[in-house]
């Protein structure tokens, strides 16, 4: 059998999950990629560090260089995260004609546009599988299988922490810091859980997937984001009882020729299937103009499941005898990204009012004049000084919204517009 | 751009999808594939029959022969269907050089052996995305994302006019006759719905998903089948009781180094995921060693998600610039299925009792003896001359159930065992 030499950047909980991968499924993974696969060197920072894994010490390095100049090594697998000096790595990999497989969202998500046109130029191939969604196979979906479509819309559960935290206070009523409590003790949230709960690990995933499902360049600064520390336990409730439930959706999706591109918390009909991933599962569904409604589900995270896109990649590598990639990004173009304001959707408004009469005859004027039209109001009878006013609007401009809540706000019987969650429906 | 000439073989309702999609999709499908596709020859039986899809006539022929001569016709997609002449067809296609595309279930899963076989000795390709649960990218998830895995579970609704039916017994309470005739109505069933409802056809599709999943050759006939027309109304009412619902699963595990292979109805927990894929909606479960669980969802039929996984493998077999396939098969070897006796699984019995005291006892003293222990029972008080007995046991060996059905048949308290449907929970 053929014998191939490999080398990892990068001994964290992905590096060792390929370390264990090769090992365990080693002959499965001969015969598939017809290659018996060597880890040749790992470049880590301390040699000596103790990693719960046995390696042996003589493959381990603290030289970049060491690896680059071997030519024997055919492909980097970069595990080891970050942007500095992971970039000038693979960039530095390409140029040394070796394949690169990253699992790396943020660097695909910031310099895909550059790391794309090097790997073109030297002929060589880029595979990130393991960056969006671990285990799932998403990009494969997009770059390979759903070829024959255009695709119009791509919505996602693609962070796990907050999906773990939302399923909390959904099922078991927690509140938001107990549920993130728990994420934390079950190591499915940072000690800072900032870039997982204010929604920026999901852009990044988002600026990937969008920029492979509608062939574009994205810059992440065009993705809008809306973390879910706002959510409430009273805004979980009203859904419920309207038959949704609250996810941390990341939505690109072409209209009139203009994408769409927001990670936010969303209302979903229950009877979705988006709606019943639970826990720290990952799901994305996608809308293609020929193959309808499809949804990939599994786990987004984890040393094994991502290990296992990181290990496809590289037997992809592997079976592939063309040069470089399958995949050209050169016909990229760059789409126009909507503003926020020209966005369509239903909107869910919790207000609290003092409850002088008439209060909901001057709302519901306000949004009138501007174009809003009520689905539905719930108002329920309360001691308190102040009452709360849930309204669902039909699919209407956000942009109108935003201009119906300036007014409302500075309505007298209004005391605070509590909350406002975008309801899409996926139909 | 560099042209190419392709034929298809058929134009029924898939054949129109295809058609449809590569006018539609046109300047996409040529940026991915790097080839303008045309359409070159498509094999009819009567070139004057009106197909509701507009094709140029001169592009229509009665003769196979004209398109295996046409050297620079590179792919035949083979979606006519059925087995003669469709097998000569496609071997003659292999013979003459050409990759094939297709979409035909039972040519695959009864002589993919063969086929497979022909290409790898003639350097073609061979590919069939189509033949299972339509748009869905299964074979190309197992095939090409899930390679780093030994799959240990694959478990898939994969019939859409018995999910259809169950669902409308599920969520409406019709019962099967009535849910049978609105299928039938919305062309989600045949005239003759044998092959559906006994689950055969679930049975060529498992043969094709287990082949590739456990590498293996699959005999049809070693699939242990089951349609659906045994189930009532007061099953699913005492599934839902118990926090199940039923679906038709088909079913591949690798258990103890041998498959188990079985198509039939399933109780599976309320929770998990697949028991939410509703009506038409197929969705293949996985369970790899590396990705854990892991599932898709989608359209399982219909003209243009068909007609999307067969054109997504015309740009695969364009994209790949290697000869042949990029799988092999023939490192398949023939693994051992397990006998219905050694599958385990959890039961549900329901049996139809006189009302004598000491009935339950008997019954618990016969599942004893035979090893199978009870995880509960509900026996609700009844006006009727019978009253229903429902157990459901802990996962247990069916050998035992059996012999312990037997028994409990020949009591003279006992009048009938009603039905007796697996469990399982998919863990």
């Amino acid at each position: 059998m053929k014998k191939v030499r490999i080398a990892l950047l990068g001994l964290g909980n992905v590096g060792k999950g390929v370390w264990n991968i090769l090992k365990s499924n080693r002959e499965a993974i001969a015969q598939r990629s017809g290659y018996d696969i060597e880890i040749a060197k790992i470049l880590v920072r301390d040699v000596n560090k103790d990693r719960g894994v046995v390696v042996p010490k003589e493959l381990l390095t603290t030289s970049a260089e060491e690896i680059f100049n071997d030519d024997s090594i055919k492909i980097i697998v970069e595990v080891m995260g970050g942007m500095e000096p992971t970039k000038e790595y693979v960039l530095e990999a390409i140029r040394k004609n070796k394949n690169v497989v990253t699992a790396n969202k943020m660097l695909i998500a910031t310099h895909g546009k550059e790391i794309f046109k090097a790997v073109e130029e030297q002929g060589v191939s880029i595979n990130f599988e393991a960056s969006v969604a671990g285990g799932i196979p998403i990009i494969n979906g997009i770059n390979e299988s759903l070829t024959a479509n255009k695709i119009e819309e791509v919505a996602g559960i693609i962070n796990g922490t907050t999906n773990y935290i939302l399923t909390k206070m959904t099922l078991e009523g927690m509140g938001f810091e107990d549920a993130l409590k728990e994420a934390q003790e079950k190591g499915y949230a940072e000690a800072d859980p900032t870039s997982d709960v204010e929604g920026y690990d999901a852009v990044y995933k988002l600026a990937i997937l969008a920029t492979l499902a509608f062939e574009t360049e994205v810059d992440i600064d065009d993705i809008y984001v809306e973390g879910i520390t706002k959510i409430k336990a009273i805004d979980i409730e009203y859904a419920k009882e309207m038959g949704y439930v609250i996810k941390l959706l990341a939505i690109a999706k072409e209209v009139d020729e203009k994408l769409e591109l927001r990670v936010h918390p969303t209302m979903i009909p229950l009877i979705h299937p988006l709606a019943n991933v639970n826990d720290s599962f990952n799901s994305i569904f996608i809308k293609g103009n020929a193959v309808g409604d499809l949804m990939l589900y599994g786990r987004g995270a984890g040393e094994l499941p991502t290990g296992s896109a990181v290990v496809g990649d590289i037997i992809s590598v592997l079976r592939s005898e063309r040069e470089g990639s399958n995949i050209s990004f050169s016909h990229y173009i760059h789409k126009q990204v909507s503003s926020m304001d020209d966005v369509k959707a239903e909107y869910y408004l919790r207000i609290s009012v003092k409850d002088f009469p008439g209060v909901l005859g001057k709302i519901a004027t306000i949004l009138g004049k501007n174009e809003v039209s009520i689905l539905s109001f719930i108002q329920k009878p309360t001691k308190k000084e102040f009452s709360t006013i849930v309204i669902v609007t039909h699919k209407t401009l956000e942009g109108n919204v935003n201009k119906s809540l300036k007014e409302i706000k500075e309505l007298q019987e209004v005391n605070k517009i509590e909350n406002v969650i975008r309801i899409e429906n996926l139909d």
